[in-house]
């Protein structure tokens, strides 16, 4: 049991060990650490906290996070809005973003079905993604979620609830990484890249 | 360079990559870990860094972090007021009132002179110590700073400091730590533990 000096510092402590993975010793770095800055910038620190959940609203379209009603990408005329990338959260997003290799618009799930953390495909946004191709406007869907089990289940899920729209639904590839030896390449991947081979044609294409 | 969806996003991770340790990765996993709680947790935590810095005091006896004006050690008449420990921050303290092996008090300098950090002997509470020393009520210091070239130079400077006042100054023992085996142990250190070498009965005497 830590002894604190003081009770606000052990509040503000408690504050920092409830994000994921920082325990009491370096929360109390972090602590100290504000406390060395003046003041104007601890309470800017607080305040932008504060906003965070007040003011962030999430796209009503694509349902990520976004400052105004329909975020960046949603409202860009030059995206292909036919084609539906689903991606589990923003950073997924940020990630093919960063990529510069999707033209197309975002369906952000929200998470992925894990019955062991008691997320099922009703607190996901799958519903409002069955509207959007409802709608006719979808042409393609494209499934980015990773590559476990869980993400496998709701895969499996979503194909089945769009099955009837007869629209394409592919998965991104999973293959031996760029730069990779095959040699450290674990056997499940290794066995896929060699069941889902490409034409050598096909790998100039994306360059 | 990151594009992030929302400016609120990207302001409330550039929040938490200027805590040391935290880069913008770790930051967005903590933004995103916030957005999934609730909104009055949210808010309390933001609210506990508004406070941090307003409402936190430091003893005025020893400087150390608290939430009143005398901190709990100074203000408590069982501790040895005559046996005064030198450290460089609250963590010290916290570690030292762990090891309930030391029953006097504290003086917190605050940080350690650092000429290359810019930190020079006027930012510390040293002259508040000489004041606690000349007030006659101080009987010994004991210097706990880090083994480092900058603790040992704060070391010097507040002996010289203390010189006239003619009180015995003392550092903590330095050797090889309980459990360390020898042949792992730095030269300096195991040099050190050889030279100040202690008398076999007084190693009974602190158990």
């Amino acid at each position: 049991m830590i002894q604190y000096p003081s009770k606000l510092v052990e509040e503000a402590v408690e504050a920092f060990a409830s994000l994921p993975g920082v325990g009491r010793k370096t929360a109390l770095r972090y602590v100290l650490h504000l406390l060395k800055k003046d003041e104007a910038q601890v309470q800017k620190f607080g305040s932008t906290f504060l906003r965070l959940k007040t003011e962030l609203k999430h796209c009503r379209i694509c349902h990520n996070i976004s400052d105004a009603e329909m975020c960046g990408v949603c409202n860009n005329y030059k995206r292909d809005h036919g084609t539906v990338c689903v991606v589990e959260d923003v950073r997924d997003v940020m990630a093919i973003e960063n990529t510069q290799q999707f033209s197309g618009v975002y369906h952000v799930l929200g998470g992925i079905i894990s019955p062991m953390d008691g997320i099922g495909p009703n607190d996901l946004t799958i519903d409002s993604l069955v509207d959007r191709v409802k709608s006719g406007n979808v042409k393609e869907i494209i499934m980015a979620l990773n590559t476990t089990m869980e993400g496998d289940t709701t895969n499996f899920f979503i194909f089945r609830k769009l099955k009837e729209f007869n629209i394409p639904v592919s998965t991104i590839a999973r293959g031996i990484a760029v730069g990779d030896e095959l040699e450290y390449a674990d056997e499940v991947t290794l066995g896929r890249s060699i069941v889902n081979r490409i034409p050598y044609e096909a790998t100039f294409s994306s360059k």
